[in-house]
């Protein structure tokens, strides 16, 4: 009863505010599979759509994720829309490098 | 004389049909800057539409790809499309493996 919803809504709608979505899966070192339940987790939790984001070297793994989660265990689910960028990050050194990024759309 | 650029060209249309697109540009294991350069290249020679083809882990130097080609060279080129799908590969021996695949289709 003391909880403060007020201010976690506030904070979440912001949120998707920023992201376009309330689900963003970020695909980090972790196996494929690991993604994909996430992915099919969201969707049967009632989202109706779900943003897989990844940058650099795991960007092959995003699309594996999303190959085999809709393919295999998805099949009503819709690309919604794939979309690559470019992001700037500032190295330890203070240098900065550009690293390539890709946000991938599923919904209902 | 006696060629036969009947058949070579019913092949090219055919090709043509099939990949929907003049000028594709396979990524494999060469650096990034190579098809950058071809990517440009083929814009420069007239192309009015390129395509950016990758399987497996070169998916992501497909997107570094199109990233450096459009932000650094080819500012009034477009991305048109963004379609990713499985591909299944005939192993040596025998069985068969699923692959991701990128189609990245920029245009003026």
């Amino acid at each position: 009863m003391n909880e403060t919803p007020q201010v976690e809504n506030g904070f979440k709608n912001e949120e998707r505010g920023k992201e376009g979505s309330d689900n963003v899966i970020y695909v980090g070192k972790k196996s494929i599979m690991n993604y994909v339940l996430a992915v099919v987790t969201q969707f049967n939790s009632g989202a109706n759509e779900v943003v897989i984001k990844a940058r650099g070297k795991a960007i092959s793994k995003a699309v594996d994720i999303k190959e085999v989660a809709v393919n295999r265990y998805l099949p009503n689910i819709k690309t919604k829309s794939i979309v690559t960028s470019s992001e700037e990050l500032m190295n330890e050194d203070g240098t900065k490098s550009k690293v390539s990024a890709i946000h991938i759309t599923l919904a209902k």
